[in-house]
């Protein structure tokens, strides 16, 4: 496949899963809730009730690690029908309050890429989630100084990337976004004619997983690494 | 008092008690709590130790409604001895879900004011607290138009307005914040030698209440409403 990414200026990361480990964080966090209320459930039962009630409460809670416990609270009470213990509710604060305080684990080669990239282009961070968490995980991890600017959105759909385009005064032509997710990263920018190229990582939240048709996926790269990514670009 | 207020190119509105209501939905919010827990102790003291819990808990949680409904409920366990019931930790999720999908509700004259500076400076909004929450008010608001630019903020010290005013590529002479809070919105940017204009709400949230030194309160100007705001620019 020949893709021409001589036109590029801007390079967007998103953060999660393509920068530093998260949702395998998650998965952990949900298999000790499972593991908490355990007297009730079977654990996939929990999990698949966990998934519809992160659902039901992401437009009033959004993303990030703060709405994921509180959903996981309301659905240890609805559970346990109102008799989950003061005890359990105070381990699940818990599980949130260790996440929020993780260390921040760098992907493979992601500073070398972006030491090497940021000669040439700049570079972005374009993520959603939780604010104050994104930007305090973006000082940990040391990488800052790579990044021009810090974009962190309410959501990532063909409309918030527009936004951020016309933010930063370039053409979508310009723009190479860079993600594990298909559906937040990838898509939305081949919708809106910029560019983008895919690094899955091994771990999908359920809420991100698309089928993608034959006519996109042409129009695409995907790579096992970013350590792939500065041979693609010269 | 004259201050010239002539170089300004760029005006930053906080958003919360300076353009809607906010702080008193938390006080709202605090005074149903402490019903909820009347079996337990006083008002007097449960407001006190709330507010000691979301200090403990603000480096960890940030600003924003979802963080303090995680300290309510990790108080009304604490202050319960691990006895609250789960029916009133339910209802403390309840308060936290009608604070976020609450009606946005305008201040006196701030659709008239927006609309005569905008002909004249670029405004924005310069807001600390939750990026979907803010977003979704400033959508429900009808504002929006006004805006150039909505910055939300993780805190609001003089670096986070450095970072900001050489986002905007302007000078710190050329920048007005107009705010209700002066530990938020008005000596930081003094003190980093831009312009403010305080206009107090009639409620402050204790954390964010501060002393001002005598030669502090020379450097900016006070006005009772926002509709005093063109003439004091004219």
């Amino acid at each position: 496949m020949e893709i021409d990414y001589s036109h590029i200026k801007v390079i967007g990361f998103d953060a999660d899963d393509t920068l530093w480990v998260n949702e395998t964080y998650f998965r952990d966090a949900e298999l000790e809730f499972a593991k908490l209320l355990s007297a009730f459930e079977t654990a996939n039962k929990i999990d698949q009730e966990l998934f519809k009630m992160e659902m039901k409460n992401l437009p009033v809670y959004g993303y990030g690690i703060k709405g994921f416990v509180l959903s996981m609270v309301e659905m240890a009470i609805e559970l346990s029908n109102n008799t989950v213990s003061n005890k359990t509710i105070s381990k699940i604060l818990d599980i949130g309050k260790d996440m929020i305080n993780k260390d921040v684990e760098l992907l493979e080669g992601v500073e070398d890429v972006l030491q090497q990239l940021s000669k040439k282009y700049r570079l972005i961070v374009a993520t959603k989630g939780d604010l104050l968490d994104q930007e305090r995980k973006l000082e940990k991890s040391g990488l800052l100084d790579y990044f021009h600017h810090i974009e962190v959105l309410s959501d990532k759909k063909e409309a918030n990337y527009s936004k951020l385009l016309n933010h930063l005064d370039i053409k979508p032509s310009e723009f190479l976004m860079i993600g594990n997710s298909l559906k937040s990263d990838i898509l939305p920018l081949i919708n809106i004619k910029a560019h983008a190229i895919h690094v899955p990582f091994h771990t999908t939240w359920l809420h991100e997983q698309v089928e993608v048709n034959h006519d996109k996926s042409k129009q695409y790269q995907t790579i096992k690494s970013l350590l792939e990514l500065p041979k693609l670009l010269n």
